[in-house]
């Protein structure tokens, strides 16, 4: 029934369907969502506004707009809401029905999606594990003339590679010339220490080519309440909010957002100790033999597993049958099937997975 | 900031952010919500539900699909589930891309601007009120060689007019012969006690050019959470699946939508309260000698203010004042700026609606 593709981590109803219906006893290592879990000031402005949804959802979405603008330094005039950042892809691809679009794979699985679903054609450039899938701007640059929009996860997802702002405004610049717009997607630059060095955010007033995608379900643990937003140029915004649906923001996404976004406590403590356990699951992991794993940014971990024998797909099943998910990765275009993908969570937790990795190595 | 031609109702936020921010006092009747508020039950299982946010929502909305599929007797196949039934009115337009579309108006303000959205021309038809804006089937068909896209509100939104299925067979028959889709919008059918006269649902399997689309924010008051499906044959309901965000329904309106099914209690009371309420509240507006309100089906009801002198603007303004929203209805294409609409509420408060407008219109 409505068969579809485009797999993608983080389905543990599915799991759960398999399993007799629980969700109990999941250690879901396929979506990176931060371990920390919902933030205790978001929960309670959720509870708080349950009995607010008998009203519409504010079609201004205003309380989230100025905590949006205010928090990521970005005029109002520039934010599109969205329910999730994935809407504002499908938004902006049916709104400006490009051709030909541009993706440097692998790359997230939506953005060929989305692009597909407005009719466009998608053209890949292949990123090579050699260079540990590495982003070369310039030979991007030289793609430019034969497509109208291009597609870059900054830092990418699922590789983690990450590219400073000073290289991406030379693909903006390049971009802007050959008429090209350029989709950025942030949604995982919250969990960098130092994201000042590789948003585009300052850029977005000299380049009206750019559109910055940033969700918010990812660092504040709120995937099931669904909440992003894009950032452009308040033409392009115009047209954005003309082509949604006016109500797409639902009202505890945006009380969620507006109370997410005031929590500084968790913001702080989720960047630390997602940066302490990145590169601690990254040494455990390289200390399997088997495995090669890529040095992560954010807070997931692409892993070869060639060495090893074992194709994703199977270890997904052993790791499943234990309640532990991870992501195999074999139907992104630019990997073979022997790549997986783990989120970064506790150290407890992390533990537990390279403990149950290593029992299904052997 | 976004500046947006459609006006609707309910639109609570604007108005407290006039009044300092509260939404206390509000006596909204511009939206058109089961006036028995949040039910219990659905009440329940947002609250326990908001742990599962941490997970993205299930992609497959599989227990809500059933829900639904049990409910209104319809094949999971044709159901497509939709973060309130007005996002898919633009999968559908964004995903179908109508050339030209053909609407009888007045009409819910989102056909429009939906399929305009989608890049297609509008063309209107134009009820009257001399014939209780009654929609005209036969003279509907003869417009279908000029648009590929026809959208009807059974009950109309906001003439609640209402046609029974054999004349809505009558359209889709013309219609498929002429390749036209007909997109049936039946949001307010679940507050009609003999539904089953009207819902197009028993033809969904002969006519694969039909879509019916199906609010449950507004039977079950949870507009500010989006929840809403469309039904159609399984090729076209593929299609939507291809075009939309896989995850835009939310894990609450998931587990709302299962409780709010299930709860017959609610769904009998709702039915005959609002039967009674609507028609003690049309005699009450009868009652006022310069207003000429329009017989309701359901729990709204469209009034001619023109023989009071006061335009529907004047009225919404005065009546804001104290706290009562009404829609003012002058952008609706096909009436005058001396056209308003109401919402049906509880005795008590209708009462009170009745007494403030016998006050402003003195």
């Amino acid at each position: 029934m409505n068969a579809d593709n485009h797999v993608h981590g983080g389905n543990v109803y599915a799991w759960a369907r398999e399993r007799g219906g629980t969700l109990n006893g999941v250690l879901d290592y396929s979506a990176n969502i931060n371990p920390l879990g919902l933030p205790a000031s978001v929960q309670t402005a959720i509870v708080q506004s349950v009995g607010q949804v008998i009203h519409y959802p504010d079609v201004e979405a205003a309380l989230l707009k100025t905590a949006i603008s205010s928090y990521y330094q970005v005029d109002a005039a520039y934010i599109t809401a969205g329910n999730g950042a994935v809407e504002l892809l499908y938004v902006l691809a049916h709104s400006l029905r490009p051709k030909r679009v541009l993706i440097p794979v692998p790359a997230f699985c939506e953005y060929e999606r989305a692009a597909r679903a407005a009719g466009a054609d998608v053209e890949y450039v292949y990123a090579s594990p050699e260079h540990n899938f590495a982003l070369d701007v310039k030979s991007l640059c030289d793609y430019l003339s034969r497509v109208d929009m291009v597609f870059i996860g900054n830092p990418s997802n699922p590789t983690g590679t990450l590219l400073p702002v000073s290289q991406l405004e030379q693909l903006l610049f390049a971009a802007r010339q050959a008429k090209v717009m350029v989709v950025m997607d942030e949604s995982f630059m919250d969990f960098i220490i130092d994201g000042g060095k590789y948003t585009c955010r300052p850029l977005l007033k000299q380049y009206d080519n750019l559109v910055i995608l940033h969700s918010l379900t990812k660092f504040y643990a709120i995937p099931g309440l669904r909440l992003g937003f894009a950032l452009a140029h308040p033409r392009l915004t115009a047209r954005l909010h003309a082509a949604k649906d006016p109500w797409n923001v639902n009202s505890l996404a945006q009380a969620a957002g507006v109370a997410a976004l005031a929590d500084q406590e968790y913001q702080q403590k989720s960047r630390e100790i997602i940066n302490c356990e990145k590169d601690a699951l990254y040494e455990g992991l390289k200390a399997l033999p088997v495995l090669k794993p890529f040095r992560p940014s954010v807070n997931y971990i692409l892993i070869d597993t060639s060495l090893s024998g074992h194709s994703a797909a199977c270890l997904r099943q052993r790791l499943a049958a234990s309640g532990i998910l991870i992501r195999d990765c074999s139907n992104y275009p630019g990997l073979s099937p022997y790549y997986m993908r783990v989120a970064v969570k506790l150290a407890e937790q992390n533990k537990m997975l390279l403990e149950h990795l290593e029992q299904v190595l052997r």
